[in-house]
């Protein structure tokens, strides 16, 4: 097939995460005899989102006000800082309103593997923060992963001069977990953890 | 989290075949951090097809010319038409380089379940175009399926009274396939059609 705006859209479509070629030729297919209901809807969608999302100068979230509209909304605690790796993260911990402080976005982890060191995750603006901010608690809501929970340890470090509560997600069962199919460690930390019923 | 371009475009990027919440926000995040190098060529791309893709009145298939490429090719042979269900079919048999003739997208197959008649398919134009390139052979390459069986037996009922060749897509184990994986009526089907090697 010749060069045409059809290869070239499944193209870019096939370079999105998720997507391979064969995925990328039905959405386009797809795009293609719905222009009016979807891809004239996802076009503008992409186009405004393009023009008006920013990234938060304090906390790294998107929205489309800078500060975002969780570090200037005030019903939340200032003083409790809650810091996750990316903006997924942020948005699942949103999804459950189990958290009303304000949040920090580090933008990756510490990984050996992957050549990520301290100075590419935003812990210079977090330091600053947490001193501007009068913070009283930081939760460090990673991943349970190595590179989750070397990240913790290094950030606990950073802050071990400053007299505040640093704390970190629970580890234990999954709700709905079956213990036949959950690894080692969990059931090791949960038996170690157990509390009173 | 209030209504915003965000939630809009994860919205309707959920609504893409293939795609739920989760690859949607997955995606968006994705676009919107790489702005420059993947979301503005996408925005792109898809309003340059947009604006460019048309469907070839002959035989259905969509292009950036009306006849299409493959319609007004003067090395493809006119009296030669495969008939497929839609465009993905037409691409697959495109890609092996198998057909050299011309094509017929009926848009569908007949089904009883999900209500689809002989109306709701390409048939008048397909014996208009048989009439008149006065072709010979028709191949009906239509899925091994319940549908596109019974589709394959209403379109050779349309054309019996012509003196052509209708011809199908040969049944038997695919390349590479092992028996045991295969269904009875493949084998006795590829049993029965039986070849000297």
């Amino acid at each position: 097939m010749k060069h045409n705006p059809i290869d070239n859209l499944t193209k870019i479509i096939g370079r999105l995460p998720g997507l391979g070629p064969r995925s990328a030729r039905r959405l386009v297919l797809t795009l293609l005899n719905k222009k009016e209901t979807l891809m004239s809807p996802l076009i503008q969608a992409l186009q405004e989102a393009e023009i008006n999302v920013v990234h938060c100068s304090e906390c790294g979230h998107i929205d489309i006000q800078n500060p975002c509209h969780i570090c200037t909304d005030p019903q939340r605690e200032k003083t409790k800082i809650c810091v996750v790796e990316n903006v997924a993260d942020l948005w699942a911990l949103e999804r459950t309103s189990a958290f009303n402080g304000i949040y920090h976005i580090l933008g990756g982890t510490l990984s050996a593997i992957d050549g990520r060191g301290p100075e590419e995750l935003n812990i210079p603006k977090l330091i600053h923060r947490i001193d501007t901010l009068s913070v009283q608690e930081v939760i460090l809501a990673l991943n349970a992963t190595l590179e989750g929970q070397t990240t913790i340890h290094y950030i606990t470090e950073c802050l071990s001069s400053k007299s505040i509560k640093i704390t970190g997600l629970a580890h234990g069962v999954p709700i709905g977990g079956e213990l036949d199919y959950l690894d080692d460690g969990t059931i090791v930390t949960a038996f170690k953890a157990r509390a009173a019923i």
